[in-house]
């Protein structure tokens, strides 16, 4: 099957979803106009993605279960698992409409931010609450009498947890409004990244699909883990290098983390090398939004030859991966191959 | 023991939550920054109140296991209990940091709204999220081998999902600034009280107690229900109440409802019983920021004997209340008491 195949066999799942969300309301007798809104809530903020979360859930429940296709799957146990996927989507719409009001964006997904939507404004916090316990109700629904029930939603609350303690070390690091180098480091880079990301988009949707496949022996869930995490802090290490140094015409944007503050890779590397001079030109220069100042900080950039320090990571870090993934222990049904899809998704990837 | 030194003893049980959701920080290597931030954002957000609600569990459980007092609890079993209460606490100030953004609050428990704070600003959105998972957080840590444990984690999902479907209908029903008297109804009202505010106040405390105290069968927790959600709403009926006609010296405070564009049983009431000439001076009076379009409406509420009708409302809902709490079946170990309790704080309070 296709990767545009899954990927309309998984969202043709969601209104299925949304409908079965929406009868709840109607079992309280809400009133018609409020079902109607946290469906355009539910429909705005959840399936406009790339999927690549929700898809790895089935993607990763295919492998355990030694299916050679997602066809094979029964309809019953393919909605099943893609439920789960639609809950790390529910998970990451709550994350990002909030995020969207936490840094002034503007656009996600090619349209407006949830809560620049005429109306909406600041009923988007609320709004987010609500694709959040859309999990936990939809996890009741199809697991309560699964023996690994209580496991998701303590898995869900623990990440859930993760990632806004990586949230909150972002916001407080690197607030837009005041830039304050001398508050980055690479440490508060890797726990951010760690936290805010690795944790939701890597661990999570495996851990998932291990729970459900039935091979979530701890060691195992440890072994997933321990490479997913790594995994994970490379992929945003590599956007936040993407973002600086790969084309517009490759990536498909224009790279905006300098003008924006990010506390990203390449200016905390950047950091452990600059001079004096460079510094404080970094000090005066970065997260403006202004094309002179972030030019001269590209320069400085080019002069410290991040990019080859980025290379020499990326050499290093996937030899790492690679080396861990082969002594996977697969006595219990985990497999290894889990993994290394990641990896090959990611590995050189140019957007 | 007094009322105050039942709250002293449950305040002295926070700073220990606190320095428990610390070490979890600690343990993951948080800086210190980030844990200093999240400290505040407890402190500053949950023990400020009245403590109403914590502190019905606690009660309720005392009656439910019929000691005669907090002072026959161990240390140990009153911890545990006050830590459910502390949850609810908890789950309070998520709904009331969000709750004050969305409403353009001022001031909350006599000081600067969260939102108005320096430097947090739209932060306060991930901290509200953070103030709900600690609520997770706890009762893994002290129930997790309780065999009540599942009925906990889906009660809070349950009635937070109910609280924010309750937020919602206010929210599109009576924006602050979009006065529409025909959006209002007693239905709506009725819609919103019970669960914006039935649920999570009334219900939630006396279930989560009955749990702990193994008094849970499920036509308990119904009788429990199907008496403290009709006890919640004319909480909040007589609230709305006392908002426009109470005292300011007696209620501690001067009411603005009206200036808010409260969707309250005030307004749905007289919207029943008005004329075509009193709904047009309604709907220019309502809703704004103006004492003397203010008084034009409490001039109509006289008119149309409003306190009459809530006096009339009164008697009957107590009547009513007092019956069904009569014909409680106690067979199983649930008490009467516990309701009784309620209604007696509630009953012709003037605050
Ligand atoms: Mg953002
Ligand atoms: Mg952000
Ligand atoms: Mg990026
Ligand atoms: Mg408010
Ligand atoms: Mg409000
Ligand atoms: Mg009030």
């Amino acid at each position: 099957m296709s990767k545009a195949e899954s990927k309309s066999k998984f969202l043709a799942v969601f209104p299925k979803i949304v409908n079965e969300l929406q009868s709840i309301l109607k079992s309280y007798n809400m009133s018609q106009e409020a079902i109607d809104w946290f469906t355009n809530n539910l429909n705005y903020n959840t399936p406009g993605g790339k999927l690549n979360r929700g898809l790895s859930v089935v993607d990763t429940y295919v492998i355990l279960k030694n299916y050679t296709s997602i066809n094979d799957l029964s309809t019953e146990e393919y909605e099943k698992v893609a439920i789960l996927g639609w809950c790390i989507e529910l998970l990451q719409a709550y994350f990002l409409v909030a995020d969207d009001m936490m840094d002034s964006s503007i656009t996600r997904r090619g349209q407006p931010c949830w809560y620049r939507v005429e109306n909406v404004n600041q009923i988007a916090i609320n709004d987010s609450f609500m694709l959040e316990a859309s999990i936990y109700v939809l996890l009741k629904n199809h697991f309560r009498n699964d023996p690994y029930y209580v496991d998701l939603i303590e898995l869900f609350h623990d990440i859930t947890f993760k990632t806004e303690l990586g949230q909150l070390l972002d916001l407080i690091t690197a607030p837009e409004d005041n830039v304050n180098l001398s508050n980055f480091s690479l440490d508060k880079h890797s726990f951010i990244v760690i936290y805010k990301t690795a944790y939701y988009s890597f661990y999570l949707p495996v851990a998932l699909a291990m729970y459900m496949a039935n091979v979530s022996n701890e060691i195992d869930l440890k072994q997933a883990h321990d490479i997913l995490i790594p995994l994970g802090e490379y992929f945003q290490i590599q956007d936040d290098f993407l973002d600086c140094f790969g084309k517009p015409e490759d990536i498909g944007k224009i790279g905006t983390d300098i003008q924006d503050n990010k506390c990203s890779w390449i200016i905390n590397t950047a950091l452990t090398l600059a001079d004096k001079e460079q510094k404080q030109l970094l000090d005066n220069n970065y997260g403006q939004k202004d094309a002179a100042k972030e030019k001269i900080c590209k320069d400085i950039f080019q002069n410290l030859k991040i990019d080859q320090i980025y290379h020499d990571y990326e050499e290093k870090i996937v030899n790492e991966l690679k080396q861990k993934i082969s002594k996977v222990d697969q006595s219990r049904g985990f497999k290894s191959e889990v993994l290394s899809v990641f990896l090959n998704k990611i590995y050189k990837r140019k957007k």
